[in-house]
């Protein structure tokens, strides 16, 4: 995950808000850190910080970011804790240029192109994929004054998943991968250009979706000019993660011309499809099961009912409870509704089995108010193998469930039936075919030898 | 509003968690402060402070709460600002005897009991109606040893809504005023009792629902007894505030034995019966209009669907838009989706129209997205009388929309037409009849000639 | 201790910035809390916290407070934590006026006061001194409008040390109990009138002191009068605390018209005269040493030197060593200077012996840095009865220190001898005979009896 | 300045308490910046933050550097702000190791060397010369495994002041530049070596001091071996800086083998020495001037008396007074004492004048305060020449004074007289020969003719 955000003002100098209130609607996408960086043609000012958009930045940070070109960044990271280091923009001032670079997704051999430039005597104060494409990004600087040839020349190094947004110098920069794996969009108002990981962040600072940036594609906007360049690497057929679509994008958002919503909507009506299960009431698990359900009870015509009522008001600076209180930690999160519950048929629409302890705990609570029978239904299809290009599947656990039957995964969660959706109901639900689906079926759009080699080992 | 929550336990000292989580589970009751008071049968530690439940809260201050009778409040005010003196629990440490004091609701006398007091020498250090009544348990307390008298005699003096929880020395006191306005029940479990605003709390902490505390009624907990009192002043016909049912309770709760959220359905259902709308969809304003519009679509056969997506991470730190950014702050907010909005006939369902600002900047908003035609449906009927029980009318304003026609309203916030709940209907979908109504037809349950003549005066 | 400070400006309204200056001069008098009340002649405003002047107000606290009358108040507890609810000022509003009181002192009767106020069923919040005289005020309100008389009233109930300022309405009162025990002086510029617990603060505001109040005394400012009243148990003679001189007040103050650094110089002179000692260098035990070393050297003619060097960092957020590490700690604080220490007779002087720990730490530490011997001198005479007045005794544990003969106290910290200031000593040095030394000589100025007794029985 | 401390343990993991303490006794020579990165031989862990030393770090930050090997860092600098980028320690994970750099002193030549690393495709992330030294160390690493020869090669490079510490995998080095610009020292105890820019912090820790580190010395501690190596380029007479014996260093340590509060006396006593000046006072600027003023009064016979009282509660989150009340912000630090100054002759004495407004501001309020004259008495010679070697000389624009007559000066600041040290006076206080005097009499002891064009261009 991670979400970018970024302004090209040919004439204005105080764009930050604007960035500010773009992150805002790319929270979902990040919640463990943000930034912001500024470019006024000659220097660029930054600052970032651990924690909620609005946690990081006060009026007081934002005043200090003044200039016409500025990129933002929402984190979302496996490695917690005070490591600001490991936030973006990622900010160099060389010689030759200032630059700020913003990025979403993994380079799956960021690893052997780190250890090329240390043996070439580069230093790295971050572990960030960041760093090492800014590194590469100055050695072919050094070489050609073109930065649109010097970014071709990087895309060419890079294995893997990169949207990405650039301040140089007086120039933004955007660039998608050649498979377009991540999601980046374009708006225009005014004169001034914006780009997004998502639309509804366009939406949100009242600007149209002009396109989405195709994969493969580089994007400079000078002065009153936006020029489009192809990568050289630039594939024939996009592979666009699948799971946008399915929970880690706003419904509100259009990515690649389909709309999220409707997209889960339709994941609802083909989950009811495939499985006829008799039940009295569909309700969701909150929120990721809202929409799906929602497509379910159109499709099915059982009434769409939210058995589970979700607090609020649970934020990150929870008490966590003692080993004895923990059971209570789910239902502080949700909590049944008796009467809608007692002695019905229900159908609990969620996005995934974590690891299944919480889905566990969910289906017991619900039997223990007095559900008839319980059935477990996911809005997308088993995982069987693991994503290298930036989602984290070790933190999801998804592989686990991938070992066991839907009758032993049922009885695991003390659910009376489970049911994912399958493959091509997924791509017919999405309605596009050039999709990545290795996490679902094993086949990487790009080299992932030395990971996968890497992978087995550890296990 | 504001929400109490209390424990008795014959025999455990720690059961200062239990009322935190208490307390996070009435935290939409209010937001503006927190407070628990713990007693050990001697003495009675407290702690509260401005903010939401964990904010004020970590496990530090927690731990120094040691006993075995605690309460706890959450605050809803319309004076901000750092307050603390006014926050609930009210502690008394005197030579007869320690207690602290959380209630909810309005004392209707209260400024008259103050006067009084004063005038015998007594001083007040914060503006709360719980001091006043403090106040005057002393003065009881003084004239007689037992509790119970006293605690009559005062409920004698006040006139209004008071729910309210007391620690007095080694005893629980719960008491619900003679008119019921405000809800309050019980549970029980493992010996140890429970009392809280909202039945949601209970099951937070997994402790069945006893019962609803009677109108009028006062029990006493002690060691293993529990005993239940009349006040003086019973009543024979309550009249519970209907706004409980229609907004302030939590979905997930059932007041005086009726389901909340059931309520809230029934309310969407008699809106599609009550006045028969041509539209492609009914949608919520969310999320206080997301029960009304299921109601509606089950009744109406129009399909449900949410065409305003809310930003789930927009706080209290905030930083507040400039004068030319004001608009984007309902964007920040709620976002629309495009294709479900274009072209479309929409009804738009919120649970009240407050000062029309708002509804305004939503109509047009979703209007420029392309609705063909907006119906704005509101779930409750219209106010037109002040409350004075603890309901802060000037804040919501809704009087204003009471001197208007619908199609005045409608023009004024640029939708197609305005449709209010009957008063017929809302008694319908709650399904009893001793409620108060005085906000929506002047007939008040209570003698408040005082705070009418004030009213007028102001106006 | 406690310092108090306050303003009345007949004409302007922004007096609250020079009340937290004042504060600000008077913050050796109390660290452990500080508020502000300020009143316009209706209403009074307030704003109190838990820490230091600085760390209690900003910027917008202070903008809050507007009025012509203003009070403010440092606190120096024995009770630790977050305990706003006995910072001062203490603010009343009552329906006969609104009042804030913030006073320096301890009442001996409070507890007695306090239990006879409880019996005609008045209620505390606070364990404050400052609560017991409102309530107190109160009733004599009541009785009387005349505030003068009301006072007159208070004060003869009263027993024990009160310099105090109020803001009643739109007057300001100032008292100094009748034995003046506690400092209280005025200043006047620009027909606006200062109070302040120590002339040093007046000062910092830029405004010349006019004179102390007299003990017994009560002044009364209102528009452009100021009049002096006798209070009804005004004293022959007054029993100011010895201690204000010795080290409570800063010493760029005077006290009842004598310069303290004076005193303090003198106090050195006198322990020179007193026991001639030989010695190669006089040293301070910083800071509290340096006036009195000062002027034992200009008597003695033996050199000044600082042998100990003070961290000037060490605050309040420090790190609590471990036990290993806690020999580390007095070094942290003061560091022996080797090439001033080795083999030198040294007499180093401080202002008390508290429980000896520390100085026998810093008398090892000297030692063991090479010192031939250590004189350890001590500005001021042998404690040997507790203080009631608002000293307190038990947290400097000077009582132990009396139960011992000079030789073993010596002995105890590792010095080669001690010596204690005489009594005459003390009374010459301070050139005043009205002074309180009930915790040197027993002889208490008021009727200590009941904590006599009380105190004998807790040991 | 800045302040650098480590320890290396050849059997204990829990050193980080004592860089803690280390550091928190170097606090005087960097308050705006706070790091501490400890090695256990493979991994470095760091943390580093503004601010002082214990708001930088609490028990959690540090219980989590666990290893043997540490080194820690007080920062001082001009460009304020919320810059942790700036902070040291610099720690480098790479390839061939893992280092940590702190250091005291600037590099003339960073700027060239940057530029020539930027050519080579090095980017940076700080504008940090510990940067620079990482970069140059890394490249040499690439050449050659020896870390000795890598590091004389970079020492080569380098032109400038450089007290340096590193950690690099299991070795501790410590590194003192050719002209020993900077003080750096080492202390042995129980097998443990300790490195500190001043011995106090030796003290603090209570560890012997074993010797200063000598110009052009490079240390490295492994296990149990600790050798010394000669840098390549090491000088035949070291350039020690003179102001840290006038005023950087804490007066109890001793650099050099020169007690730092001996020259401090001898200034005070040469001043009186080379200008008599009749005056019934000598009293400090507290708290530089303290030490001249005591070695003044010794030659001169004149009383010392402190005429000022600091005011030790301000700190750095004072409220700015508003224009009008710019004045009182002199008064809010310093006081001065009536009756101490009144138709008296006073002698004060400070470390430098700064610009002159604080100088102009505290002679005018003494004056005011009925002072018969003042003669200002400054403890170093006139400031002629830039520092480029780690003074921030545009900070104390102490270049401002050089252009001006005695005379003028005291004319501007209205004192009665102005008396510098001459530089022989100086040399005879300090009694050593090999100093640099660069800024007194502009003899660099390095080539500085790049910085000295740069400088003269600017201004």
């Amino acid at each position: 995950m991670c979400g970018i955000f970024g302004i090209y003002s040919p004439t204005k100098n105080n764009i930050v808000k604007k960035v500010y209130y773009g992150l805002y609607a790319l929270q979902h996408r990040g919640q463990e850190g943000a930034g912001i960086a500024v470019g006024n043609g000659k220097n660029i000012g930054s600052y970032k910080g651990v924690g909620l958009v609005p946690e990081v930045f006060t009026n007081k940070e934002l005043q200090n970011l003044y200039g016409h070109i500025g990129i933002g960044h929402v984190r979302y990271s496996t490695t917690g804790g005070n490591n600001i280091d490991n936030c973006q923009p990622f900010v160099v001032n060389s010689s030759f240029g200032n630059f700020a670079i913003s990025h979403n997704g993994d380079i799956v051999n960021s690893a052997l192109l780190r250890k090329e430039l240390e043996k070439n005597g580069h230093i790295f104060i971050s572990t960030t994929d960041s760093e090492v494409i800014a590194q590469l990004l100055v050695r072919e600087l050094l070489k050609t004054d073109d930065i649109v040839q010097a970014m071709k020349n990087v895309s060419e190094k890079l294995n893997g998943a990169y949207s990405m947004l650039i301040v140089y110098n007086d120039m933004m920069i955007a660039v998608r991968d050649p498979k377009g794996f991540k999601p980046l969009c374009m708006g225009m108002k005014n004169g001034e250009i914006y780009f997004s990981s998502e639309s509804c962040a366009l939406d949100i600072v009242d600007v149209p979706l002009e396109r989405d940036i195709k994969a493969g594609e580089m994007i400079v906007v000078k002065g009153n000019s936006v020029e489009s360049y192809d990568l050289p690497n630039k594939s024939e057929k996009a592979s666009t993660c699948m799971f946008e679509y399915v929970y880690f994008a706003r419904p509100d958002s259009t990515i690649d011309g389909i709309s999220v919503h409707e997209v889960r909507r339709n994941i609802g009506k083909i989950l009811a499809k495939e499985n006829k299960t008799d039940a009295d009431v569909v309700s969701p698990v909150p929120d990721s099961g809202i929409l799906f359900s929602q497509g379910y009870t159109e499709e099915a015509g059982i009434p769409y009912k939210e058995v589970l009522i979700k607090n609020r008001y649970i934020g990150r600076t929870f008490i966590l409870p003692t080993q004895e209180e923990r059971d209570l930690a789910v239902r502080l999160k949700l909590n049944p509704v008796k009467d809608m519950i007692k002695d019905k048929k229900i159908i609990l629409i969620d996005d995934s089995i974590v690891r299944g302890t919480t889905s566990k705990k969910i289906v017991t609570m619900v039997k223990k108010t007095g559900a008839k029978e319980i059935h477990f239904k996911i809005g997308s299809p088993k995982i069987v193998s693991p994503c290298f290009y930036g989602i984290d599947m070790a933190r999801k656990d998804e592989l686990i469930a991938s070992t066991r039957t839907d009758k032993e995964i049922a009885e695991s969660i003390h659910a009376d039936s489970v049911q994912y959706l399958s493959i091509e109901g997924l791509l017919e639900a999405i309605g596009r075919k050039d999709l990545c689906l290795a996490c679902l079926n094993g086949e990487y759009p790009t080299d992932v030898s030395c990971k996968l080699c890497k992978n087995n080992k550890n296990n």
